[in-house]
């Protein structure tokens, strides 16, 4: 077990390798009372699995990681930008085990952060081997984030007051819709980070295709066990609160919507119930769990993370054998595996 | 007069040669669902003058219109895309006679349509002829912008609760800081317009400088009219409530600093003694507004905007007599003779 978990050990030094470029860029620009706001964010710490992600793709076509360097950079900035943006928009006030930027500053400066981190971001394209295709590529992976967050939001039954969200939420989602929703709130940017590595190398597009389906595969897979971990996880490993999507009335989690599809109708009414109800409690979050657990929804989600991880593997096959192509294997192997 | 006035009409007709531009950009990655949102705040109307800037700054160092229009729609959205933050920051309702975004969708739909505006200028600016010297103009000048709104919101007296802010505040702020803060939130993008049309005409240096300079300038100069007309404006040609800005308890408007600069120690005390009450009444707006008008600091200003058109109308002298470079000349004059 050791042995499966020193892959994101691995995968996080190589990462870290562009703290510097990316605390650079966020420097640059920027007033010295306004730094401590930008820098915030990216100091909370992070896996940076996204990337090592840009490195390993780049190096697995025979490109240099230095040359990876700037994009991998831009790449971990788009992921912290959400993330700025994801803490505004459910008044998240921990990250990480950090309180988050608009915890220690206010929405409006964070805000401000979010949006000087936009800008460091083209900058760093502007550096990389490839600016033109990189700054299409990202145009086109934030504008799906964008769209993957407004769909988990019109996905959510209950918590918000604003009119327009109220009016327009979808009452009832089908796993296509939902699988729609990941691909761009999660898997884009995966896919996008693996693409661009081999963009950075040169790579011709039967290898580009490789890794982009490689990322879109493991990033749909990641988020697969994110929502199972959310339910089934265990709280110290797992390093977030069980059952948050219960809480946050999340229709846009696999485990809730296999359940759904699974239970009979009366069961399933009181789990739409609870995530309906505007105030939901711990003992809420007991029952529905406890609902869920009737269904064979966690075999379900687990057995479609891990046919897409196998094939994730597979679109590897086409490229030469290399480390990194074994780094990134392993990493897919990981995903099914982990417990955090 | 109707002469002066015609230079607007003329230039917001050239300007709106971007919107078709503008909306097939906004239109491009985004649900049918979300397209209404996504295009509310472009279709709410506007002067188009930023965009008919980079046009005519094009023309005038010989370069075509054509080419300019990806650019100079880019340009239009950056302004479009600060619109829907600030009204998200300062709680607007009401934008250009309209209602904002965030007043029909609420602030989450109008932040990620402000979001999906970023990505929108960064595939116009891929499509123009010089990307990447427009991409590293575009991230600088945003970053300048995001900058003045920061100062901005710092130079409020009173108003909001973000703790952050409140303890940041500037209590005191002396001429230099409110032209820094306008450079960076109203002139950088009026300079960065003029820029961007000389570098898609592939002007030499001196032009470049000369257009940026007059940007520059117009941009200062306009702001300083802009805080006169909110203070001495007629409510009905003006088109925005009288007294906004001491309504928002702002220390950032022109009028306002030199007036405390001018005015003897009591009534510099009970002007700053209304812009830090958390309630402004009417009459509060009407006492401070004849406070201020004990000093003479309209005449000031005015002359400081005065010579700042002359400024850049001297510097467009380095370029070739053409229609356009005398459109610009008009523009600068009509910037001191506006009543609206």
């Amino acid at each position: 077990m050791a042995k499966m978990e020193d892959i994101l050990g691995e995968l996080s030094e190589v990462g870290r390798l562009v703290d510097p470029f990316m605390e650079k860029a966020l420097a640059n620009m920027v007033s010295s009372d306004f730094l401590e706001i930008v820098l915030h964010q990216v100091k909370t710490g992070g896996k940076r699995v996204r990337p090592a992600l840009v490195i390993l793709s780049c190096e697995a076509c025979g490109g240099s990681r230095e040359d990876a360097l700037p994009v991998a950079a831009a790449i971990e900035l788009i992921h912290e930008y959400s993330l700025i943006f994801d803490d505004i928009i459910d008044r998240g006030e921990i990250r990480r085990g950090k309180p988050t930027v608009r915890k220690l500053y206010g929405d409006i400066m964070a805000l401000l952060a979010a949006l000087h981190y936009r800008e460091s971001i083209s900058e760093l394209v502007n550096q990389s081997k490839k600016p033109l295709e990189l700054h299409a590529l990202i145009a086109e992976t934030i504008k799906r984030i964008i769209e993957g967050e407004r769909l988990d939001i019109l996905f959510e039954q209950a918590g918000r007051r604003e009119e327009y969200i109220v009016k327009h939420r979808y009452r009832e989602i089908d796993f296509s819709d939902y699988l729609r929703m990941i691909e761009y709130k999660t898997a884009a940017l995966i896919e996008a980070a693996c693409l661009a590595g081999a963009i950075i190398a040169d790579a011709p597009p039967v290898q580009c295709d490789a890794l982009a389906k490689y990322g879109r595969k493991i990033g749909i897979a990641f988020q697969l066990i994110d929502d199972l971990l959310d339910i089934f996880g265990e709280e110290k490993t797992f390093g977030k609160k069980v059952g948050k999507d219960i809480l946050e009335h999340k229709l846009g989690n696999a485990i809730i919507l296999k359940a759904l599809q699974n239970l009979p109708k009366e069961k399933r009414e009181d789990l739409l119930e609870i995530l309906r109800s505007e105030k939901i409690s711990e003992e809420d979050v007991r029952k529905a769990i406890k609902i869920i657990s009737m269904t064979n929804a966690r075999e379900e989600v687990y057995n479609m993370a891990l046919t897409l991880v196998e094939d994730a593997k597979k679109s590897l096959l086409g490229l030469p054998v290399s480390q990194a192509r074994s780094k990134l294997e392993k990493l897919a192997d990981f995903i099914v595996k982990r417990k955090f």
